[in-house]
């Protein structure tokens, strides 16, 4: 018997194999599929069937890619008219091998979500486990934002599948989510990836609730961002999406080609370090740091454009080529050969950017210097905590937005760290606001040099 | 937050590494430790802290050659003096990152036997998981014979360990032990390595006992072996073992130099298949397949002999100088270039070994032929279901008892599936028996093609 | 600068990639082609242009799918029609960074074949170094047997090739070929992969000769051998072969699907060593040890059949589904999970193989004995040398002429060294011969135990 | 047979291993000598002896540690007076399976340099390769400057050692020499790897002279640096270095213990790129990037001192202590974990450093601003091509010579493309030099964009 958790950074999601025999089954494959199948040949195994727990929204599925590869069936929840696979009704079982897994209807995080109990037959008939998908999280539960119209219905139906469904199966049972910490689907997850019902029943926040009207409640009161990239990914998820092509690195571009590929309207996209950005980079080029490609991509550059990256060294070119497909972003065309180097000796012009202490920041503001600080944390952070005086535009929503921003005065960009901050100074500089600086360190820094600021509150 | 296990096959030893932030403890070390260091440094943690469930008798603890690299404390339990590290006692902690440790002394297995609760201080106190060392299993429990006075008294130890401090953590607990199925350390565990408290406590055919007297009597009255290299061990655990030197592979042996090492006391150790062996091999050479290497090796070959591999490839050779230095056999001191090739082809003498399909097996008996039956299978395996008339010496123990067998008769080697068997027939052939056959396929198929076989009694 | 040499093992195929700056080209692609691309890219370069020194007959290209994959162009020579790709002509040139390749047209082994003269411009023009595709290899010059007509005229255009156009590059000149030692391309490659222009003149034997009359003399007396499957092979080569789909490992088949498979025509390929062959073996399973694969399975096994492998392990399955790919069988529909045990377990019957030395070979022969000694190597090695009474069927026409073997009569199965014997000794009992046995050792242990053989003649 | 090139990155360094058989010998081991064992094995061969082309002075060799794993003698020339090895002289010879090497005595780049002729003995006398050392490389020739009173003596050896011993081998001899391009051994080597005597012979530049008076003028001419830890080198290699300990990861240090370390007077070196450097980076800290690493830390940081890393991620700190412990830069106590990110949020100051463009640095010297242009780039390069008014203090000496530079002024670093120059801006700002900008593009910059340069003359 072997279970594996494939583990896909940047969206934090999280999908298993589990076998048993000479039999496996995968939940929630991602696109690049190839990998369960090794896994199960390394286990003398072949792949029976694939479960959804849900139609994702937030990466493209792999289910119909790796069902015409293994020939196994996909199974999804009832409630959604999927293009492919089939349908599976609660108390619906599967077997593989000793375990028989049976369907446990969820519905919440979507109409459609299922759950699936295992049970190990030699053992006995109760839960050893149950994958939640993203109806129950180590530390949180699934966002319920996605139907405007019924929120406080499906906050309901979320309540009663967690509280009547989930939790009744007993605190021995492991549960194995749909995704980890770094989601964009659940906002509070444990960084640990370990846990079992009984443990979650006592202490995950989200279930430390008096009644279902204040779990209903608290679901509506959250606030999520959904990128527009998520509308793509949701018709792919239910069509079935095309297969990925083999994950071979774009041509290496020189400093003519970059020029050129950026006239013909390509998207320059910056992944080096947010110093090596603040250093020099090509003007026109957009930072986005590699952590946080899969996070920002969707709401900043549009699936169809052409990309030309600009990184350290061609492993990181591998690694976002491979990061940007799992999100359907294909067209990666180039990257630039030999970093920003190449660039700067072809005499070229470069920008860089100023950087500010947290302190400076601070002293800045104190003395009332004609300044925008722009902090483009989500509003919630930005609640949580801030500096006196700053204007809040989430980074994913600052192209939009940017016409808000006074272009007479320096603009000072500002985050949690740094890093998102040094996204949005590429972003401004592009649209040529000529005094921009960023603060590294940023909120963090503030509160341990024991800036003043203000916390909570609206 | 991370937890990785390490599995090694052949001991079925499952050791951990459990980390948070920029803190790691090592769990169970195994000799070939680099890879603790390799993950804690992926994850960017330093390890801080290395525990030992119990002195391990059946492979070589990686601890004190870990904790010389890492500059990590070594921490065990109190009952045994160790010669290195400090002792721990019930209640102390530690922490790494947010989690928090607590030692719970847990005899039994060995007196000196601890097991560890974690804590996740962001989200509560209750055990969010357990390590428990060779105390409880996935299915099972340790074995308790290894104080063969006090028989009783170590059995009523781990029921007391089991029943009154690790059953008490909580049905939530996941439970991470030190071995999975195929350990010498208990018979019956489940090929499941996923399970919680709560799931032993009601699934756990060892737990499944009306009271501490029927756990006892259950306990005394199992049959487990103990090689002669156990002792080795034992007094290496207890010592500090040597560190491992690198593992590079022996030397490459021509057919010359195989008969000069055969002559001057080497084991030339046969590590193909079953089925290759009874094709061809070299006369005198021992066979063990490379899956029942670390099984059977303490048994047969004294730890200080020199070794020579036969081997399938060069990967083979690898995985088994590996596998051995995991047991302290450190002495390989080259394997065959080229495998049986060349030797057959340097015109040198070769063997091979007639087979018998389970059906003539039968018959041959059914019809009063003079001839041994020789089962090695374990003396409980055989009194389970065996066929009428067979011998059965446990192959661990053949070497020494070989003269209770009849030189005159002919001898069929039997085991559950031939693989055994054919390390019997290897040993007869050595001792010269010259009419020796091995009956592939052995009691499996006999059942599968419904020969009769007395079931149960003694 | 950078050249890289990708060995294919099995038909013994040597291609290239030659990069300078940001341009790569590969020569002589294999149908696994990714390997090309992954190299071009950890040297930061694109491919620029794929060339075939010749259509290849014994294994599939990949230029076809690297051009797909890489929009580089494909260059041959124009003397055959291809269906894709472009024509050169001598004296072509083209440029990858600072070197300048040049086209030299050397018909011989194929008409329309060409090498590729490479030149570094930053130091001179003399040739650095040459590919030489199937003309001049180490130690030995290209067949000429694909145009039975007209023998003597290629083998003069190969003298011509090699006299006139290569050697006149000088002594200084690399030489980079399309095959090393182990091709059907050539007997007497030296396993010395690296020569040069000057020291093939100086000491190549087959450029050893008065002049151009005994050159191809000895050209029309060289005897090959040309599987079936060569005519498929050409066929693809000059119409463009499919690309080839994600190498994915087979399923695993139990027991039970071995048999239903072998009923509906799969052909059971066991490919184990030859010593567990002996040892037991699938009924009806033809034996085809690994290191054989490639070189046999032309003549054994119709490129269409389904094909089921019994391998050692999983890696070789992986292993030999690659290098079956490689020659475009692309039909292997399941491997048999656990190998060998399974079967044996499962109480089906299975079959041994006798063995016999080669001492009690020849003393067989020497007593008169009623036998055949069926020796399968080929036509120049059985002259060379043979035990006396030796019938000879080399072993690729084995299944045509096996009517030509007296059944009544034992066989013993005989080659080099006991490996090609044991095919032949699984294709005789497939075909009801009941008493067969297999020399291990072969003629190589004849030699080392003195027995006396016929040396020479026909 | 088969041979080896392993290349070690930064110093430029070729070793070499080659086998036949089951023999193989080892040219020029580094000292992670690991990789020689591996590719043996991988061979199914034994490395039975090592030889040492000549005592290196740019690296640590692994020859006595190779020897200590393997049992495999070391042979040097004997014109120094190793502690270890055994000494040969002209004409010795040594077999490797159907291989032939003879020692050829080439001083010149040291007095005790060899060169070792390969001939295959199955295909002629005359040689098939030859292993140069540091005598012949691909289109240069060794430097001879390290016996400072001597020079005109042993540029002549050079001479002699080629012309009289290595190009008489032939002009189809394939040379294998200890270095490629990027060495401190040669200036003007190819980036090609692959050459021949016959090709060297015609197109060489270094060879391309009247006689030897004038081959011994131009090498008398060169200039080279050599930096203080060269000495520590030359004596290692001349005892016997210390084994290699394994390759473990330093621990991570958070900001704390970074600034502790600094404190206690380790070194912090920041190998992140020059772009990431200039941005913000931890004052007091070393700019090397980790492409100048090898070539440059030799100069800059006495090789007993402890160092701290400062990296982009944790894989390009695992290849600096590799790269670092090549020169016997073991003190690498830790690297910072989080990189810049976690300085900046922990409120502590960081540095960065202005840029300037190429255009605009022309025309600051242009209008005659008080600014001193530091190029530290070699003397050689410098006399080639420079800026007016450019100030050259080579950068391996400007921590010397850094009391040359006027405080009082602005300085602007300046190379060949920004890179060296960053590392010259960091020990400017260590040593209090407040007004430094950086050049990014430097030279190569001004030219492409056709700035008015100086060429040539002194």
């Amino acid at each position: 018997m072997f279970i594996d958790k494939i583990k896909t950074e940047g969206v934090a999601h999280l999908s298993y194999i589990l076998g048993d025999k000479d039999e496996a089954v995968v939940i929630d494959p991602r696109r690049d599929c190839d990998i369960y199948i090794e896994i199960a040949t390394e286990n003398s195994a072949q792949i029976v069937a694939i479960f959804e727990t849900h139609r994702n929204e937030d990466f493209i599925s792999g289910a119909a890619d790796l069902a015409a590869k293994t020939g196994a069936p996909v199974y999804h929840g009832r409630a959604l008219d999927f293009a492919y696979g089939h349908s599976v009704v609660n108390g619906d079982r599967f077997s593989v091998g000793n375990l028989s897994l049976e369907i446990i209807e969820t519905p919440g995080h979507t109409l459609e979500s299922i759950s699936i109990k295992v049970e190990d037959t030699e053992f006995g008939e109760i839960a050893v486990a149950v994958f939640t998908g993203d109806a129950l999280f180590v530390g949180d539960v699934g966002r319920t934002d996605f139907y405007p119209d019924r929120e406080e219905e499906v906050a309901g139906m979320l309540y009663d599948s967690i509280f009547k469904k989930l939790l009744p199966l007993g605190d021995q049972a492991i549960i194995y989510p749909a995704h980890g910490a770094g989601s964009v689907c659940g906002d509070n997850m444990a960084s640990r990836e370990f846990s079992t019902i009984g443990y979650e029943r006592q202490c995950n926040p989200a279930l430390k609730v008096a009644d279902r009207e204040e779990f209903i409640r608290n679901k509506v009161n959250e606030l999520h961002y959904k990128p527009e990239y998520f509308k793509k990914m949701e018709e792919y998820n239910k069509q079935g999406p095309p297969a990925l092509k083999p994950l071979l690195c774009p041509p290496p571009f020189s400093a003519e080609k970059m020029e050129e590929a950026a006239q013909q309207g390509a998207t320059l996209v910056d992944i080096r370090s947010p110093e090596a950005f603040a250093g020099a980079h090509i003007p026109g080029s957009l930072a986005i740091p590699f952590e946080l490609l899969s996070a920002y991509i969707g709401f900043l550059v549009d699936v169809d454009n052409e990309i030309v990256l600009i990184a350290e060294n061609i492993e990181q070119v591998s690694a976002a080529v491979r990061s940007l497909s799992r999100l359907g972003y294909d067209n990666i065309i180039g990257y630039f050969r030999n970093g920003m180097s190449a660039w700067e000796v072809s005499g070229r012009h470069y920008n860089s950017i100023g950087v500010l202490h947290a302190a400076e920041t601070e002293a800045r503001l104190a003395e009332g210097a004609p300044v925008t600080l722009l902090d483009v944390r989500k509003r919630n952070e930005f609640e949580e905590s801030r500096l006196a005086g700053a204007k809040n535009i989430f980074l994913g929503h600052l192209q939009e937005k940017i016409h808000e921003i006074d272009r007479q005065q320096p603009v000072i960009t500002f985050c949690g760290s740094g890093a998102r901050a040094i996204v949005a100074a590429s972003i401004l500089i592009k649209n040529e606001f000529h005094q921009v600086e960023n603060c590294f360190g940023s909120l963090q820094a503030c509160k341990n040099i024991n800036c003043r600021t203000i916390e909570g509150g609206g």
